[in-house]
């Protein structure tokens, strides 16, 4: 084992999009575990969109990280001591104790992940909080119905393409947007979108207006800004928009404007709600009983854009806001 | 009976605000019912801020009205003649043929309106289209709770001041804006909120923060703009917005800019609901068995703005949209 682990600390709070000198790669001791708890090694680091909110000293829904101190994220690892806490040495566990190689625990927060039933690193992304976050917006927010059409935004991303496969399996026209020709090529290949665009290729409203010429019945959103004022124009009478996410926002300090043809929303009576997968943790059962077979079975598929070791991890999270990974990115450590 | 009866056509569609020459009065002969028809008297007649976005020719939720014709809206009349169509002379009738003195109908879409359960005027207003509208965004589209803080904006006017009364009747804190010290001393004095203010006396976000120090639970918005943008700052957690109407913007041509603020809807996990009561016309009923007896037993007050003379009508629906009415806006014919 080694004696040192590293883990990354904030540096300094970014204004506007993060740099690497924002954060900071230190090392300490590898910890003892005490009577009761375990060691665990992380394998797999989760790199999310939400952890640039955290950067900000703000009060939001999650703490922010503070200067100087390690940060965290989901992770998957391995127990490699165990005195107890619930978990046998060589077993897998998921918690929320990322940015850093080991550390210790009593086993409070950690939840068994079992390999056999896929690979561990699907315990951050498609059977993980991203893929409970698209089933979540799609059933319950979205109120997706067979025969709707429904346009995912950032739809290459580990939730959209996720919600969009969801769709599809439940009888739903499904669009997505994405930022290169590659990921609109796998939204309809692979995933089977019905159609899929580029929105750095033209203008939003006219690429919209195209691929969904009857309009919108669901908006999955998780970029925001102009792509939330596109759709909005495009929305059919009684739509829904499910907010996930606002990606084009996370870099801007000052409030952005808000959508433009927000006037639609009386209009077409529509039902616009924001959500934050925190609060839907009791769905997980279901999630699972209803995607988990759709992965085992092929039907639903994942990426994984995966990033070896955690000293590329400031990096790799700068690429994701960039828009760099397709699927779930993910630091191996 | 008068050999003639007047009626009010659509002169030229507005740029803005209305202006008097955009409507002509006209006479006509007084029509003949033929079998099976009736010949209606008009008492009353609906001013509606609706009104306004039918003078525009775009496709929205009511037809516009055309150049030329006569314009329609809520009325309240008495059968002067009748050979059929289900109504007796002398009784009274609820329909959509307004802006005219008379009117020939088979008694299709029309209502009965009985005289003894309260004044006939009330079914243009408390007890009906604007009060059902009121009680659908309170407890169907707000969800309204027990205990919650409820702000409405457009308080004073025929919607906003029923649904503030239902709301502080279900047991809400309500908060109310209007446009006048007037209207803000009946909102806190005769109409029991628990907070009102004037917003044209100070900036909105100020007076919101004190007013609603624990911030809001339901917004009903009957104004949109700058009302919209500052109560989103003061949403709380799981909040709801009623999108009722958005009068600030009726007379603007350009599509105005949308809430700022708009990343509260997301943070707070908010859901954001348009709606219009063309949609919920089946809860009229639970509607009259909730709030008829409050108007009954005079714990829900209304209050009714009534000019006399058809001749005024361009000239009340102007006042309208400029706030100059407290309560339902009529003409008395």
């Amino acid at each position: 084992m080694a004696e040192t682990s590293r883990e990354i600390r904030l540096a300094s709070r970014p204004d506007g999009g993060p740099r690497p000198e924002d954060f900071e790669l230190a090392e300490v001791p590898v910890p003892e575990p005490g009577e009761g708890e375990i060691l665990v090694r992380n394998e797999y680091l989760s790199v999310d969109p939400y952890m640039r909110g955290r950067m900000r000293d703000v009060k939001s829904y999650v703490p922010s990280f503070e200067v100087g101190k390690v940060m965290d994220g989901g992770a998957v690892g391995q127990v490699v001591a165990s005195n107890g806490g619930g978990f046998e040495e060589g077993s897998w566990v998921q918690g929320l104790q990322g940015w850093r190689e080991h550390y210790v625990s009593n086993g409070d927060g950690l939840f068994p992940v079992d390999p056999d039933v896929a690979p561990v690193s699907t315990a951050l992304g498609v059977l993980g909080m991203p893929g409970l976050t698209a089933w979540v917006g799609v059933t319950d927010i979205g109120q997706a119905k067979e025969g709707e059409t429904m346009f995912v935004s950032g739809a290459a991303g580990a939730v959209g393409s996720t919600a969009g496969q969801i769709a599809r399996l439940k009888g739903l026209r499904v669009v997505g947007s994405a930022g290169t020709p590659e990921k609109v090529e796998w939204l309809t290949g692979e995933l089977g979108f019905d159609a899929a665009f580029n929105y750095r290729d033209g203008d939003l409203p006219s690429q919209l207006r195209e691929h969904c010429p009857k309009g919108i019945d669901v908006y999955f959103d998780n970029v925001g800004g102009d792509h939330l004022s596109a759709a909005l124009a495009r929305m059919r009478v009684h739509g829904r928009i499910a907010l996930c996410g606002a990606v084009s926002q996370y870099n801007q300090e000052a409030p952005p404007p808000g959508p433009d043809n927000f006037v639609s929303v009386l209009v077409n009576r529509l039902n616009i709600r924001g959500y934050i997968i925190l609060d839907h943790y009791d769905r997980i059962g279901a999630f699972l009983a209803e995607v988990g077979p759709w992965v085992t079975s092929g039907e639903l598929k994942y990426r994984e854009t995966i990033v070896e070791g955690i000293e590329n991890m400031p990096e790799a999270f700068i690429g994701l806001l960039r828009g760099d990974n397709v699927g779930k990115m993910l630091i191996r450590v």
